[in-house]
């Protein structure tokens, strides 16, 4: 640090010139500028610009170097504490501590996988899936969207290790951390709260997810990426602590099943857990699968015969964004015939096409959710009439508010279009799960 | 399109085999699969996966290809409109209307820039500021947050060329759509209504923000980067459109100059338009200038003195997560006093440290706002009890909420922190607002 070699008459001077209302000299407020660009570079990778603060434990370290002056030199401690947070704060540097216990999280509990029998570890679809269904959705059931490791730990300091399957870590719309980062909750206060996140810069990651917890035993849930995959993730805490597979569920829990299209899996959160089944399945304290498949929510029969191999407390059903008011008529009502006849009395919860943020000013954009929604309403009456029990509905005017704020791009939630669409199905899936008891 | 080669014998057969619940046939699914690819990779730019999804214009161009077996043919009409959209809907693809008219948009209205004088068109700070300022300051005074361009136009097409200042277009935890993107809202039904967004891959772009418009004459709203700087912007609408500069604000209208660190600057918004300053500037109706400055607010009298040039109907203070406790006591209150020197009536509104997503569980974090917070509430005591009057306060629990779900990290809010943010300074602002007349 340039500034603590600064000699205590030089503090003061720059101390009194600046209690005075004037612009620190430029000789000496530039090394300070260049001093943080310095450390800010070598923090960030990949040619980001990483944002910082000041972080307390560091400003102890910074006033052990003025013992004598500490009052005076206030200030100056004050900006070194900028520059040498900066690592701590945002720039997430890797683990430096050599001596983590790493454990692989598959010893742990892996919860949102629909299969056990699956190619990779955390694939989303069984491995016989590969000849059944059609390759966009067997390449987007590599993504590991939904899927949530559970353990516990006594740690204090939790880090991971992860290997992500692409090279391609965000969207131009969705930033890395949602695409291909990790997400950690704790639970405390009797709710899951969350701790910290991992932000990828290259796809063999290792960073420290959150330090200085206050000491206790406590149950975590980590969200694995959302629009990427992951070929192995581990889990690391300081030699000594802890670390254990969660308690399983409850007897008799059994998942929520989600299926639908790039809204469900979780497009564009800003990390995993505000995808809209993630922020139910932490709201309910509920597991749950996500089988959100980005532009391929065809409804294909194959995939309801898939889905039908499951037995969940509840299927959510999501798809319209992904097809037209005529596959909705044509396919829709046989997938959930499919799945009623493997499972008469499972509640099933249908989803209407979201609302377009753009749609009240385009005509076609309207037209296009209005007129899928129609005819998913239409389906709902008639099953209804025949007699199907248990079928829930949501509408779409609930789901993303109408202030036109809640998407990234029209269609896409950020996380304020995903508390507003879990705000609106969690009533009826209440009444689902209840109505599964 | 191949799927359009097909004949119809076999089109029906296909239609056949899905209405009995079967999958596809491998080679006739392979090419549909093999074709979305193919047209998602040419679509989309520098390794990134596009999402699409089905739009109706598109679907009435494909039932032109099955004139006489439409019904039968709708599944494989769909199958095409999927593919064809891609570019349509997600891939954003550069205009191909060679026969726009383009006007640059210094020609119009911008609003946001606190001073006429500045080096580039663009910049925040006035081109004297450079001898005034830290580096880190003057270089963030390029990036163009809070800026837009105000004009009114009866295109129902509108598209924008602009020129970034940097090659990094997004960071790990903001995506490009905040960092270097356009924001498009237009006013209609009473509110300022968003509309479509510019989507950058590279730092000269060019790109259709909103096509489809419902015919009228609008007042249109074009937010700039938040963490970048533009060189150039251009609007761009069809010949014999109009494109014309909007209305100037009434009469006596002054603007609300924001000054702060990050979060103010709109780190972690999703698009321009989500930091809390534009939502506010939107939901009042009022002009205002963000004078964010990433990691750099570090309250110094030569900001203040800046500042103090202005003549703004309030000014909102919000730069405590770049302080620490001492340097709030040392540099706050005087902070006040040069603003209050050059502006006895102007009202100020003090905006507390967020409380950070962590620091339920993180000691050092919660201590860390909590201080700054404690010695902001003594200083606003004291000011008040010194005789300051239109001095308001916004206390740090109504900021994010209290679920810890509103930031990407703990610090910086997304799209959901940053409309609590404004849910929590809008009255206090309105409050100081109506006090300034």
């Amino acid at each position: 640090m340039e500034l603590t070699k600064k000699s205590k008459p030089q503090m003061d001077a720059d101390k009194h010139r600046y209690g005075r209302g004037k612009r620190l000299t430029r000789w000496v407020s530039r090394p300070f500028s260049r001093t943080l660009s310095d450390v800010c570079s070598s923090a960030s990778s990949g040619g980001f610009k990483c944002f910082f603060e000041v972080q307390p434990s560091c400003c102890l370290r910074g006033v052990g170097v003025f013992p004598s002056w500490v009052g005076h030199a206030a200030l100056w401690v004050a900006a070194g504490c900028l520059a040498s947070s900066i690592c701590n704060a945002f720039g997430q540097t890797s683990n430096s501590e050599t001596n983590l216990r790493w454990r692989d999280a598959r010893e742990l509990i892996i919860e949102g996988k629909g299969w056990p029998d699956t190619k990779d570890s955390y694939d989303r679809l069984p491995a016989r899936a590969e000849k059944l269904v059609r390759q966009n959705v067997w390449n987007l059931g590599h993504d590991s969207a939904g899927m949530c490791i559970r353990f516990v730990t006594d740690a204090t300091t939790i880090s991971a290790r992860w290997t992500l399957r692409r090279e391609s870590l965000a969207m131009p719309h969705m930033p890395a951390t949602g695409v291909s980062g990790l997400d950690l909750y704790v639970r405390g206060q009797g709710h899951w709260h969350w701790v910290g996140n991992g932000r990828p810069a290259k796809t063999i990651e290792e960073k420290v997810l959150v330090k200085g917890l206050k000491p206790a035993r406590r149950e975590c849930l980590l969200y694995l990426p959302l629009y990427n995959g992951v070929q192995e993730v581990k889990i690391g805490v300081p030699q000594g602590a802890a670390l254990e597979p969660a308690d399983p569920r409850p007897a008799g829990v059994k998942p929520i099943v989600f299926y639908g299209t790039s809204i469900l899996q979780g497009g564009c959160a800003s990390r995993p857990g505000m995808a809209y089944p993630a922020i139910l399945g932490r709201r309910l304290d509920w597991p749950t699968i996500n089988l959100g498949f980005s532009g391929n929510a065809l409804s294909e029969p194959e995939l309801a015969q898939l889905l039908a191999e499951l037995d969940p407390a509840v299927y959510v059903l999501d798809p319209l964004p992904n097809m037209t008011a005529e596959t909705v008529a044509e396919r829709y009502e046989h997938f959930v015939r499919i799945l009623r006849e493997a499972h008469p009395g499972t509640p099933i919860e249908m989803v209407e096409n979201v609302e377009y943020a753009d749609g009240k000013f385009v005509e076609a954009r309207q037209k296009r959710f209005a007129a899928s929604n129609a005819k998913l309403g239409e389906i709902h009456k008639r099953l209804t009439k025949a007699g199907q029990k248990k079928l829930f509905y949501v509408s779409a005017p609930s789901l993303l508010g109408n202030d036109g704020e809640a998407t990234v791009d029209g269609t896409h939630p950020t996380d304020l279009g995903f508390v507003r669409m879990a705000d609106a199905i969690e009533p009826a899936l209440r009444r689902a799960l209840k109505s599964s008891r």
